[in-house]
């Protein structure tokens, strides 16, 4: 009884056609991909990249590469290409480390800015590593964590306006899917003489961000989501112009100096954002990164979203009309739901599982989501629809209970 | 006049042909590379291995290779073979991020263990980076740094034993090879109630370390130098076995956590060694770490370092043979000398422009210093005597004076 979906499913795909970018993009067949979200897809390009970098630039040119094939530049290089996918001018991102150390290196840079102020706000659902280092900053520079929900954040900072010194924020929650409303709580923050800190691991290239817009101070975010760099490809960071000559990188590594093949023995920062560097960066990581971003060449985010907000809309829709008391709990509101679609269940590894089983790949986050991610570029509406299908099967025919499903993978 | 160095050097090439690893590598002809102190030759098997991480793993088996290829458990299953190499037993060594955050690490860690201490001793010739994040945590833990060179270490230990919390040092200088007293100092540190800190960059790989031998405390290293990672490979960082329960990390990412996911909003460290680890390693450069690795195996640290050694040795009596007036810096005795033969020269840069324009590959280090990095594994005595004829031939016809060379790039 579901025949109106197939030819909606094939009305949206026409409709959405010229953002279709699936051709970008090397995918197994038989498999449906919605976790994009954790790890993206690989992207054409990146194999012949690697292994220029590997045969060629290492192997054959050796450490010539450095120079000739600007390996030095990369971080800065890459950091421009990311630059314009979250709405900022050239001059203020650089990529490379993990976006644990981005996290923790603007947390402890915003404690420099804003001495003797003695409140931080987090997100009490923030995804856990950034509490967990948020917790070691606080300790090192004597915060204390306001756990406070986002939306709640304006209101806090209106009572409350002298002691904060920075809200830590992420723009999407990890396991809802729900964006959360960055540039009024970052309006907020400042009428009460707060920074602004952005976590953009679930909005970098899925919807846009605009950073420069909202007046953010700091952000951070990673490579491997809906950038599509590869398993732990390097991060990124965002340091707003005005903010580069107070930016103090607690990891003072030689790659982040004024000039660092003068060896001086005195550490003095490089002017620009590269003074947000530490070490040798990971070459292939950061190759393989460049090359994938290819995809965004000639693409506006807000086309991307434009098509991710139609393929989750329609994804949320079918899970109502043919899942028999579905819990999604993304939002409805186009504006509040980012590039997913979570649904609630008490057997969500079983089904997580289960699906896994039937070629849709989904993830489980504990105790109860299955997350369905959404990347936009290569996933069709006709995907959305095969998907909510076979969970429709999972759960008639009860394959989310197999005993085998007891049992956790390590890495769920 | 040299027709004895050549049947020397076939001599000497046949009674250490069992250590030639050469054909483990993947080398230009035409190159005589003396600059695996910086970045380390291409091993076979990397190429390989990084196309299946990125085709295979990444491209087909997409998010399940964290289970299926064992991703996340890379960084210890990495740590373990480069703990062979540094003579620690097992669960000692994690691998990831760059040497400028592990050397954070250790530094912030050893604050913690030492409260109430409020000096720390480094070399003022370290590699400037050593310098540069310690003079970071230095500020933030309230530490007094005191340059005192590592042979005066034991003397000033001696007189000031209260007061020192750590000694950091690089087991090898960077300018010079010099091989410093390792298993001397650490014992001083320790009578001084001091923690014994080491930097392994250039000493991991090419000579025997024995770190659980020797007491050390904590210990970092690179993994591109002799340990042929490719650019920017993943560091490592040891953590004695008795010193798991008390390693503080400062950036405490989540792969770092006793349980990363149950997704608790508090943070609780891993009881082993994976406590040392941050964010979401760079498997790209990881797999190629792992790869480059198996250049070690079944040999015996003991044994590339006998090799070496004989190449340095022999390296140093061609030049001392060959070249008028040359001012070698590195020492004489074989107990002193790392894996490299550091000449100096006031046109130290003309000289390794010049001898790179006749396939021989070294280094510069400002100001005056000529890098000849000598990788045991892939080099013969033959190569030794082929760079200084170049280097002869260079300094004959006057080539280092040529006016290009006036310009310096960027990365040198």
């Amino acid at each position: 009884m579901s025949g109106h979906l197939d030819l909606r499913a094939t009305e949206l795909d026409l409709e959405h056609a010229g953002t279709d970018l699936r051709s970008r993009f090397v995918l197994p067949d038989g498999v449906t991909y919605l976790d994009g979200n954790s790890l993206g897809a690989l992207p054409v390009g990146v194999e012949g990249a690697v292994r220029d970098a590997v045969v060629r630039q290492w192997g054959h040119d050796l450490v010539d590469s450095w120079n000739t094939h600007a390996w030095w530049d990369a971080p800065a290089r890459v950091g421009e290409v990311v630059a314009r996918i979250v709405g900022a001018a050239p001059g203020q991102v650089v990529v490379g480390d993990t976006t644990s150390l981005r996290w923790y290196q603007v947390l402890h840079a915003a404690a420099a800015m804003r001495p003797g102020r003695r409140l931080v706000l987090a997100d009490p659902a923030s995804f856990p590593t950034d509490l967990y280092v948020l917790s070691g900053v606080a300790a090192q520079v004597g915060w204390t964590v306001e756990l406070v929900p986002p939306d709640d954040a304006p209101r806090y900072l209106a009572k409350r306006d002298v002691d904060v010194a920075a809200v830590a924020y992420s723009h999407v929650d990890y396991r809802t899917g729900r964006v959360w409303d960055l540039p009024g709580v970052t309006v907020a923050a400042h009428d009460a003489g707060a920074l602004a800190l952005w976590d953009l691991c679930h909005s970098a290239g899925a919807l846009p961000v605009r950073l420069d817009d909202a007046g953010v101070d700091l952000a951070v975010g990673c490579g491997y989501k809906y950038l599509n760099g590869g398993p732990g490809a390097p991060a990124f960071v965002y340091v707003a112009s005005r903010h580069l000559g107070s930016f103090e990188n607690p990891v003072r590594g030689w790659h982040g100096h004024a000039e660092p093949f003068a060896m001086a023995p005195e550490y003095a920062p490089a002017a620009d954002v590269t003074r947000a560097r530490t070490g040798t960066p990971h070459i292939l990581s950061l190759v393989a990164l460049e090359a994938a971003l290819r995809v965004f060449e000639g693409v506006d985010v807000a086309s991307v979203r434009a098509r991710s907000l139609s393929l989750t809309r329609f994804l949320r829709d079918a899970l109502e009309d043919l899942v028999p008391g579905v819990d999604v709990t993304s939002p409805a509101d186009d504006a509040q739901r980012g590039s997913q679609v979570a649904v609630r269940h008490e057997a969500a590894y079983g089904i997580v599982r289960a699906l896994h089983a039937r070629g849709v790949v989904a993830d489980f986050r504990t105790p109860d989501v299955v997350r369905l991610g959404v990347a936009a570029p290569y996933l069709t509406h006709a995907d959305m629809l095969h998907a909510v299908r076979q969970l429709v099967e999972v759960l008639e025919g009860r394959e989310h209970l197999d005993p085998a499903y007891a049992v956790r993978a390590k890495v769920t």
